[in-house]
């Protein structure tokens, strides 16, 4: 099947198209036409991705009539798996790790803990590291490049002596330690400031690329406190960072792991859904929250998840409208406007290369991730994509860039663009500096009848698959207690 | 309450007693009583320990009827938590960490995250260590030891010059890689002997009392691939390893967290339970199983699934019997037949103190692991129990061997016995050499319409509370397959 979502860009033919083979799609979109729903549903659940997946699943499960509404035409939100040619694709959210609980947790639920490798070297494949700075290319082993960065990442990220073992001791517990105040009010650029002195060049820039590359912004415009939890979660180690946030991706795929909840959710009767449909309007009055949708089309319910991302919240009307401070949160909203493009290329030799492009535009970062069944190299490019390029200037202007940093010859490139996509206004979540103690506890909390889950607004591995799920398994289980299903135990025994 | 699991010497008065307040134990120990069950249960759990509770958890939440049946008053299995004086001891397992996937999923759901750090130094507390070594003392600084471990462990560990990490590059899956067959047949001791020369004598004692600790057996009767997967499992350091394996409690207690597990399947209205029921036999015939107990008593489902450890399963008097290479393995089993005290003593200096005791017989390695409300410290100690020493003796050796490592003034010593306790039969699941590969699968495997789950045979964090929680995860899934709840969905679409 075929999802409305995402671009390619063949280079031979100069073809230029939107929508991707994508497992994800749900055919017929909706198995609501011949449903009666007299009284409504226990739960409404805006969103299909992880937050709002494990949410039905879970609710599902217990044994509540749900209705799933989502705008896009498949399963996954800002993940999915394109299969071109038959390769598959990540055109969001790919990596986990087996330390991020709840992911894991679920993989191991599905059977879908077989896993692939991005940094693995194949047999006679030269891995090595390309810096391309100011348009100066420096090679390197990836040995060098680790010594690099890691000296870089120890150096930036030691605010306490300890690699921030002692300031973030909890990392899926960001305010723990009244001590991260200041470290959370502080950019990137400014930490960045502070340690500059204690590095060479050639580590100050490969740092900037990274750290970049990570958040899909400028430093200035970056947190640091976010760089910092990243590196907390991955175990306090470089090393770590590159294992939990780059190396291992699912081999079948996202989508078909996000199809597993979906699945499993319709197995047990109680779902309903509707795909490409898109909500307009939220009213919580007199103990019923009442969703209008785009089309007009009206439905009730006791209790309403809402994953709608931060960066597009404020779209929906609100009836009562959402708090003040909740509006502010989503106005500011996350910073990360990234973008993430994979590249075919006919040259073999990369497929363990990863190269730094500084000051890069399109491109911070890419790196080798596998090999096509035509024989090319899968290139996936990390930049930014604030300026809302055209699609096509997007391919273009990509295969420009790293032509300038390797030279190859470009296949095809194919992508989503994340920021100017309607239905998530961003790539994973990034915090400005001074946002997460003001806005994080904030977002988290229910309004009404509507409980809202999102991997923004996660305490553990926020913007990452895993703090989707932290989320939806959250949300589930507070509606659960609030409708009565999970009830206190103590006068029961 | 008051569990009769656990033993209390308090050596002031010389009183010598059995039984711990604990807040795990369940009071009435059944709900039986007055309930008429025409035609059985849908499924019967035995065991109460964390792959019990996992399995009931789920399978109430799936609209499943469901009948516990535990030996023991209280839930918790291999853990729990007595409040002596109060202050918490663990008895049985006790450390986690949020890169145990199953684990810390579970801490999330009940809100139990909140945790403590034994190896957190209180201010004006001086950190130490001690090795005691054929009686000698020398004493250095945590970090000087950290060093010392590190690189012994390093150099044990490191089988692929990658520290493991290309041998086990999945920790979750112990065979993915099947060069491991041959690391799996050799024994600790085998392992140090290939790597004695490149160590000095006190990085070889240092690592050796670890180890022991660890395995609660000798390094011949270790399997060194047990140790080398703690040690992948951690993220491939040996700071990994004591982050991971023996640094965060539950703040709660063990048995606060276990709790939550029942009360939630209770809550549901789904669940029959009866506590000091031991089980004897387990009949499969017709698609039924017949559950007999010590009482006599008898009880019907249409599944079981079984959480007996390895040690004791033998012990039932299963019809048909179990497959001959399941029995096989029961009578090999886990070998660690390692002993946990605690000791209160009145030295607070202590609290950051850590020691190693080689060759120690009741002790092999000891730390602080917190302040009394009387003012005294905590210590922790993991020692072997294979002698079958009586209770008393055991607090009294054990009492004077840390006065050998350290003199101190003991006030107390409380543990509990997991070795002659009938319902363990040992400790945390250690494997022997050559134990993995032929047994693993085979203890996974259902017979007929029984299902095993055990942290005995878990996949990943096998002899951890993670295990068993992924175990319990597993088979509900199993069972609610099998029968028909979460059924096969691509005709529903």
């Amino acid at each position: 099947m075929t999802t409305h979502d995402g671009y390619r860009y063949q280079a031979s033919c100069g073809s230029f198209s939107k929508g991707l083979a994508c497992s994800a799609v749900i055919s017929p979109p909706s198995n609501l036409p011949g449903f009666l729903s007299d009284d409504g549903f226990d739960v409404i659940v805006i969103g299909a991705g992880y937050a709002g997946l494990t949410a039905i699943r879970d609710l599902c499960n217990l044994g509540y009539k749900v209705l799933l509404l989502e705008a896009r035409d498949r399963v996954g939100g800002r993940t999915y798996t394109a299969d071109v040619d038959g390769h598959l694709y990540e055109m969001g959210g790919a990596w986990v790790h087996w330390g991020q609980p709840h992911v894991y947790h679920e993989m191991h639920r599905y059977g879908q803990t077989k896993m692939l490798n991005s940094n693995e070297a194949e047999i006679g494949c030269q891995s090595f590291f390309t810096a391309c700075i100011d348009g100066a290319r420096t090679s390197m082993s990836l040995e060098e490049q680790e010594r690099l960065v890691s000296k870089a990442f120890e150096v930036f990220c030691n605010v306490d002596d300890s690699y921030g073992r002692r300031l973030l001791p909890y990392p899926h517990e960001p305010h723990h330690n009244p001590d991260v105040r200041y470290w959370e009010s502080i950019s990137a650029a400014q930490r960045l400031d502070q340690i500059r002195h204690l590095l060479d060049d050639v580590q100050i820039t490969t740092l900037q690329a990274f750290l970049v590359a990570i958040s899909g912004n400028t430093m200035k415009e970056t947190g640091f406190f976010d760089i910092l939890r990243w590196w907390a979660l991955s175990g306090y180690t470089v090393l770590g960072l590159y294992e939990y946030t780059e190396t291992y991706k699912i081999a079948a795929g996202q989508s078909d792991f996000a199809r597993c909840f979906f699945e499993e959710a319709l197995s047990t009767g109680n779902l309903r859904f509707s795909f490409q449909t898109a909500v307009t309007g939220i009213h919580d009055q007199a103990g019923r929250v009442t969703v209008t949708c785009a089309s007009g089309q009206k439905w009730l319910a006791k209790r309403l998840v809402c994953t709608i991302p931060l960066n597009i919240l404020t779209k929906v009307d609100f009836n009562p409208p959402l708090p003040a401070v909740k509006t502010a949160a989503c106005i500011k909203g996350n910073v990360n406007f990234g973008a993430k493009l994979h590249l075919e290329v006919d040259d073999t030799h990369l497929l363990s290369w990863v190269a730094t492009n500084w000051p890069g535009t399109h491109i911070f970062s890419c790196r080798g991730d596998g090999i096509t069944p035509k024989g090319n190299t899968h290139i996936v490019t990390f930049g930014a994509n604030k300026d809302s390029l055209s699609p096509q200037q997007n391919a273009q202007e990509a295969t420009a860039e790293l032509n300038k940093i390797q030279p190859v010859t470009v296949q095809q490139v194919v992508w989503h663009d994340w920021v100017k996509d309607p239905f998530s206004g961003g790539s994973w979540c990034m915090f400005p500096p001074g946002y997460s103690f003001r806005y994080l506890d904030a977002l988290r909390e229910r309004h009404g009848n509507v409980f809202f889950a999102s991997g923004d607004w996660a305490y553990g591995w926020r913007g990452f698959i895993d703090g989707a799920i932290e989320e939806g398994s959250r949300v589930a289980k507070e509606v659960s207690v609030c409708l009565g299903r999970l009830k206190a135990v103590a006068a029961s025994l």
